[in-house]
Formats: C-alpha cells, sequence, structure tokens
C-alpha cells in the first residue's frame, strides 16, 4: 500500500474519521523530515501498536532561534514519503507553513521549569514552539499513541510533563537512541558535518558514557563528572561545548550532589552545526 | 433520568467512552457552579443540540486574582446537580482542586493579544487559567461542542481564538446574555450585592445601552462616548468604574475612531462585588 500524501488539516482529519469511528488505534510520529533511521525506529514502534500509522512532516519555524538553522533544514518530500513506504506507514501529513499558520499566532502552550535548563537555555523560545506545534498536531490527529526520540531528552520530558498537566489524551511512546556504528547519534543534522567534523563527532558520546560510568561507580559531584568531561572534549580543537550538564531524568533540572536517576546531557557545536546527546546513569 | 455526579478524571472518561464509540454528539458546559439561568440557557441550547450533555462544575482557583474572591464563590454541589437534573443534564463532572492539579502545574496556555485589554489588564492571570483549565476540560471531555455566555465576552474571544490557534477539534457555541427584568446581567456574584447595590446594580446595562445606541447613531469618538457613560455611572456615588471601553468585537483591542463590529463592555464595582457587561454596536 502506498503512503498517502496529505497536505491539509481538512483532509487529514477526514481521512482518519471512519478509522476513529471503527475503533482503530492511530499513531502518530512528529517529525521534521530529512528523515533517517532514528526516525525508522519510532515509525517501526509506531507500526508495531497501531492500526494507522501517521507520519507529520513539518518544520516549524515557530521552534527556530537562528534563521541559518531553519533555512538549513531543506526536506525532500518525495525521498521522506519513499523512507515512510518502506516502513509501512500510512500516511503523510506534510502541511505548509500557511496551513498550520494561517494568520499570526497568539496561543502558545509554555511548560515552565522542565524548559530553562540544558537546551531550554541556549534556545529562547525553542521548546515554547516544540509544545505549541505538537499540541496543534496532536489536536489535528488525535492520536491514541505519539511516539518521541530519547535523543531529544528534554523535548521528550516537556511533552510528558504538558501531557500530565493538561490530561492529553495521549500515550507518549519514548524510543530509543539511535546510533552509528562508531556510537554518533542520529541526526538530520549531522550530514552537515564536513569529513573532519563527522570524524571528531563521537567523541561527544564518549565523553557522556565515560560520565555516566563515573556516576555508576559511585561519583555524586556532578561539578567533577562535568569538568572532567569538558576537559576531555575541548581536545579536539574544532570542538566547542555548550552545555554538558548532569540533570533528574524527569524534570531536567540541575543535580548536585548527584541522587536518583540522572541524565548526563550535553550540546556540542562542530563548526556551524550543534549536536546533542545525552545518557541515563 | 438523573444527573449522574462524577468526581474524577478517570470515571468521567470511563463514562464517556461508549458514547464516543457510538458516534453520538458530546456538548460540554463548563461552569464554576453556583448555577442560575444564564447557566441554564447554555445547558438548554446543549440540551436541544447534543446527545450527552455534561456540566463541570469547578471553582479553578487558577482563574483567581483574589483569594477573597475564590473562597466567596461557594458552591452548593447538591443544588446544583438538582439545577442540572431539572434541564436534562446527563453528566455533573466535579472533580476536586487536587484531580484537577495532583501536581504544582508547569504547562500553561496562554492567548496573547487578546488577553491584555479589558478585565485581562486589571486580573493578571486570569485569562491564561481561564485558557489552561478550559484545555485540561477539553481534553478530559473531549466534547462536540462547547457552550460559553456572551456575557464574558472575552472569555469567549479567548477560548475562539484558542480554539482557532491549536486547531481544537471542538466547537465553540456562543449563547447570549440573560437579564433579570430590569436589564440586569445574571451572575453569580449578583448575590452578594446588599438591597442598595442591587437597586443601582442596573445601571450599568443601562449606560452600555444607551453607549451603543449613541454608536449605532453615528458617533465615532469611542473617547466621547466612554466619557459620557462614565460621567452617568458616577452618578451613583457606590458604583466604582473599573472599565468601560470600545473594541474590537474580535480581538478585544480599544477601537477610537470607532470602526467595525465593536463590543461597548463594562467593569465596575458595587463594594466588594464586581460585575461585567456587555453591549455589542
Amino acid at each position: 500500500m502506498n503512503s498517502e500524501l496529505i497536505r491539509t488539516i481538512e483532509e487529514m482529519r477526514r481521512r482518519l474519521l471512519l478509522s476513529r469511528l471503527q475503533g482503530r488505534a492511530i499513531g502518530l510520529v512528529p517529525t521534521m523530515g530529512a528523515l533517517h533511521a532514528g526516525h525508522g525506529a519510532l515509525m517501526e514502534r509506531a507500526r508495531a501498536e497501531c492500526n494507522v500509522v501517521v507520519v507529520s512532516i513539518f518544520v516549524n519555524p515557530l521552534q527556530f532561534d537562528r534563521r541559518d538553522d531553519f533555512e538549513a533544514y531543506g526536506v525532500d518530500l518525495e525521498k521522506d514519503r519513499a523512507f515512510c513506504q518502506a516502513r509501512g506507514v500510512d500516511l503523510v501529513f506534510a502541511p505548509t507553513v500557511e496551513e498550520m499558520y494561517p494568520e499570526p499566532l497568539r496561543t502558545f502552550v509554555e511548560v515552565e521549569g522542565v524548559s530553562e535548563h540544558l537546551c531550554g537555555k541556549f534556545r529562547p523560545g525553542h521548546f515554547r514552539g516544540v509544545a505549541t506545534v505538537v499540541t496543534k498536531l496532536f489536536h489535528i490527529v488525535e492520536p491514541e499513541k505519539a511516539y518521541f526520540g530519547e535523543k531529544d531528552a528534554q523535548q521528550l520530558a516537556i511533552i510528558h510533563r504538558m501531557v500530565r498537566d493538561l490530561n492529553v489524551p495521549i500515550e507518549i511512546v519514548p524510543v530509543p537512541i539511535v546510533r552509528e556504528a562508531d556510537g554518533l547519534a542520529l541526526s538530520s543534522r549531522n550530514r552537515r558535518l564536513t569529513e573532519a567534523q563527522r570524524h571528531a563527532a563521537p567523541a561527544l558520546y564518549q565523553a557522556l558514557q565515560v560520565a555516566a560510568g563515573q556516576i555508576r561507580a559511585g561519583c555524586r559531584s556532578a561539578a567533577d563528572v562535568g569538568n572532567a568531561a569538558v576537559a576531555q572534549l575541548k581536545k579536539h580543537p574544532e570542538m566547542r561545548v555548550e552545555y554538558f550538564e548532569i540533570v533528574d531524568a524527569r524534570d531536567m533540572t540541575p543535580v548536585d550532589p548527584i541522587a536518583g536517576e540522572v541524565l548526563v546531557a550535553a550540546a556540542i557545536w562542530l563548526g556551524d552545526t550543534r549536536l546533542i546527546d545525552n545518557v541515563r546513569a
């Protein structure tokens, strides 16, 4: 069967009406296109758990804090649709910016606290844009389950919190990070790396693993663990560390001394490309 | 048939599951209890248009800017349930504060612009609290239609905007103001008026009508119309005018000179009791 491409909200709702009345379980995988095996894992999980799988492809201008990053986010819709089709996706929802934002937006969903640290500190308005567009997609598709990758750990924590706080009737399913053989987490931004940057990139995951190992071995000082990791990363002259933090796995606030289940999370720059990754400990 | 009283979110969802699968139209009337004929008009409209009518009764602490106002908002649940029953309501959803806010809320729905003038200027955080709790109720009940009174005109404009911006799959039905024989708009707060205050209260509607008449007669100066109305209201020594404004009927921003469809809206105080009212022109 073809993965049908749908461009309007009205058509999307119309196409799902019958499935809904038949009580068929709808699964949503929200993406910004430029699909890779990380997205593939989300689709496969949705395919295994739901009757109808919807993949949304929408590069949401609201969540970009930098114009150059938004513009570099080119989507090859035909390629992405073929990718979805190969994974048994039923419907590909790819609205235009005008379809999603026909008038200047006045309503925003804001998740306080969980949004403040890590990426939230460096990307003003980013998570407000994410929470708002995810709410719109939830209202358009009304899925029973929605699938999010653990690579965007803070985004996942924010969506979890939003769903609890606003009684959103949707189950959020987290899906583990997919990595290259050398450990680099899959990301649409990896394709922007030069050969030398791509060679250096796995150092991020290595540093996270070392830090997680120290925590599991009993080290309780977040400052010590973090400083050692940053020193390690700085050995790569082309790499700039934006943050390297140890946070509570649930509310994403820094913990020092380390206690309970934590996440070691970092963001680095290689040239103009920003990469994030995280490991639980 | 009895109007069944439901106290938990889980039970509410369970009770609506079958109706939803049968494709029966669910109508929601959100209230804060202390029901009067204004709420009755919402229920009757919902009863005429929907298969299942749900009335929520929840005094939402999030939308009160003054503690004394919140505390004066006593609900007699048995009396309110009997009121609902007499109007053929199927389900009365009356959750506790703990049921609606089991942990400190971190997620808020904010409608910018439409919230800024009129009541929004004098009740900080009020409309954020309204938009947030209405979103929660929408997600819990998932109605096809929701009914709101035109007395709370700014609230209605905010809900309309929120529904458009966030693609909420619910039709918002505005219901006209119900008035006493002397013109006073029905409100739960009217019962707090002393006899003398109750006697003075209809002057609010009279001033709004005079202003609307001047606008319909061709007067384009919002300042002139407003000043004349305020001067008229000030003749009642026990009455304090909080605002008297002429705003765009859609986005609730002041217009001067007057153009297009406008709303004449005012808030006054009689002792410790705040009353609002509005008229289209």
